[in-house]
């Protein structure tokens, strides 16, 4: 294959034909480039008369985060199609099956998953997905679990670390959530009705203290292998199944920033519950069925994680001490919590908002689910270290809501 | 330069001779091959008509560490140039001057510190350093501020972690530090007399518990640029100058792990004043200098370390929240405490043993001491994630030397 260039809808198609056990050899593809064009390209190549469709997903080498393009190199390509396929060996079905990886053309060709729904979307629907918590907290344990310390050999995970290192897409992460939201930042993004409760963040000490050490957590903990950006627009899902895709961010942190990002997003949704249920008995349920999703995920993860420790430890001092797993898994607890509770408030008050709050089309309504994530989110963030239980969330979520009502 | 192969005497002399401004063209130069030969041959290159001098040391692919050899890459001599450049910089005039580094022959060439004393010999024959405390705090401070978070850009930061990414001599840490004084391991090496006490570190849960704390630590941490074997056979001393060598166990590691190898190695000869000293007297008062050099050293980190924090920062979140630096001090003492206490239980039923203890020659005496060593070294351990202030530290080897001489 030839040198990097940008592929056009002809190029993919030739690309498609070339892939084994895919397309009959007279068959009759159409291609249609939909990606949003900001980092990525996205062609959905098709054989109609067949039924079969694969996605093809090739990076380019610049972003148009903040409006503007800057430069971003290829490399997020590489890191993204090796998470991938790691994730796909650690959790067979979880993510889409990669058919080709070309990293001189950052290219991934990939399953097409048309047939699910991008979870934020299919939750603002009201749609429920008894299946998530389970397969989700699978996911969790299982990537999390061997690509630590405690479920691989050390050393070869230190090289892990090494091919894993993602300075531009960490960076990302460190300004938009653990710095400008907590400052009177350009790329803020808050509506002026709540410019109260953004300054509030701005000089909460309380506040900036748990921020600073869930920023260094991030920027040090190099604990497992994260996805990094795990929140509901990053899984495509049926009632059936459910799919993580996108690890771009995927970087050895804290186990917690995972488990955070799925439990912030559910809580997010259940803020905007304020809008999205029509009367108050389909509300009180759909929060009730959120709540009970974030409590599953956590216990989920918890007994699969306790599960693989107990019978798959590499690490012979973790299984010489019965009480280590407990102080462990109590922090990756913590830690959950704290960074649930930052990346609820950056959606608030920072860059990249959420569909789940954004799109309330009355302003009240948005604007008190907007106030309802924050106090939330907040409540999060200054629990997090002293944080016991999973309940504790859960009372917090039910707590602000009666608040904000009242 | 041609492809890696062992030196001889004679091809060292020839390197020496092309290094500019050194030697003088017509110059007689001996050169004698000082170095033990398990890990390194280090080659003493003499101009002795004109005083002038150079040490060379070159990396074997291989070590004779357990014994036996085995193989290791020369990658540990890139890593140990790179890191020696780097403290350089950062702490101009403690650490050896490099002349050159040559990667294709892993070679460095640096000056020769002969007029100065390995620091343990010069602790095992009494001397004081009065200047050690603040020569060592600072490298502490400066190596350790700039290289961190905290102190660098954070993008740089990563892309440093991985070029110091260390399997192999981090490997030999995690096994005889953090494993194997934890079990009955073949490695372990300690008399017969106090087989009660090894045993004892087999089965004691609470210490278990910390061990497998401060191991995560070491294998996750990834807070700032280690020495990674900060033992005072790893400094060169003079009354008036203290030289830091030997950093190819160098990683991005817990900060406390450097802190704690030296207030370790402080508290491994004090122990070992159980034989040299001539007298109580001179015991009591050698001790108290000591002990006021382990206080010197963790105060002198900390006024220094806040001090680069106030003037140099280059993170914003960690100035923004001034609670933050206490939480972070706090911490980093903490680990201090809990590495030196791990250090010295090793040095005493572990693979590789302090000369400051191992060569006292009266057998009760000797026991003595490694009993005092094996309680403070305990005590600190359990006490780590309590601590407070480094005067727990003094009181514990004082508590604990009252009670073997009772």
């Amino acid at each position: 294959m030839s040198a990097y260039h940008p592929l056009n809808e002809a190029e993919a198609i030739e690309i498609a034909r070339t892939l084994p056990g895919l397309f009959s050899p007279g068959a009759e593809l159409t291609s249609r480039e939909i990606g949003d064009g900001n980092l990525n390209l996205v062609f959905h190549i098709k054989d109609a008369s067949a039924s079969r469709s694969i996605i093809m997903k090739q990076a380019l080498p610049y972003a148009k985060v903040v409006g503007e393009s800057w430069p971003l190199t290829l490399d997020r390509a590489r890191i993204e199609s090796e998470a991938l396929l790691l994730e796909g060996t650690l959790c067979p079905g979880l993510v889409p099956h990669v058919h080709l990886y070309d990293p001189e053309m950052s290219l991934i060709v990939m399953e097409d998953l048309s047939d699910h729904v991008i979870m934020r979307k299919g939750l603002i629907e009201g749609n429920r997905y008894p299946l998530f918590a389970d397969h989700i907290s699978t996911f969790l344990a299982n990537t999390l679990f061997f690509t630590s310390d405690l479920g691989m050999n050390q050393q070869e995970k230190k090289e892990q670390v090494k091919r894993f290192i993602n300075p531009e897409l960490c960076k990302i992460t460190e300004d938009l959530i653990f710095d400008d939201p907590y400052r009177d930042a350009d790329t803020n993004n808050f509506a002026e009705s709540i410019r109260d409760e953004a300054e509030m963040l701005w000089h909460d000490g309380e506040l900036h203290l748990e921020i600073a050490l869930l920023r260094h957590k991030f920027l040090t903990h190099a604990q497992a292998l994260l996805h990094g950006d795990l929140h509901t627009g990053s899984v495509f899902i049926r009632e059936d199944s459910t799919k993580v895709i996108d690890p771009e961010f995927a970087y050895y942190g804290p186990m917690g920033f995972d488990i955070g990002a799925v439990i912030a997003n559910l809580l997010l949704n259940y803020a905007g519950q304020e809008g999205w249920t029509r009367d108050e008995a389909e509300r009180v349920a759909y929060r009730a069925y959120l709540l009970e999703t974030v409590r599953e995920v956590w216990n989920g993860f918890e007994t699969k994680f306790r599960k693989l420790w107990d019978d798959q430890i590499q690490d012979r001092m973790s299984e010489a001490s019965t009480a280590f797993q407990d102080v462990y898994v109590k922090s990756v607890l913590q830690d959950a919590i704290g960074f649930a509770g930052a990346k609820m408030i950056r959606r608030i008050v920072g860059l990249a908002h959420v569909a789940d709050i954004d799109t309330l089309t009355d302003d009240a309504t948005r604007e008190r689910a907007q106030r309802l994530a924050l106090a939330v989110g907040k409540a999060l963030v200054k629990l997090n270290r002293r944080a016991v239980t999973i309940d504790e969330v859960i009372e917090i979520a039910e707590q602000q809501s009666s608040f904000v009502k009242a």
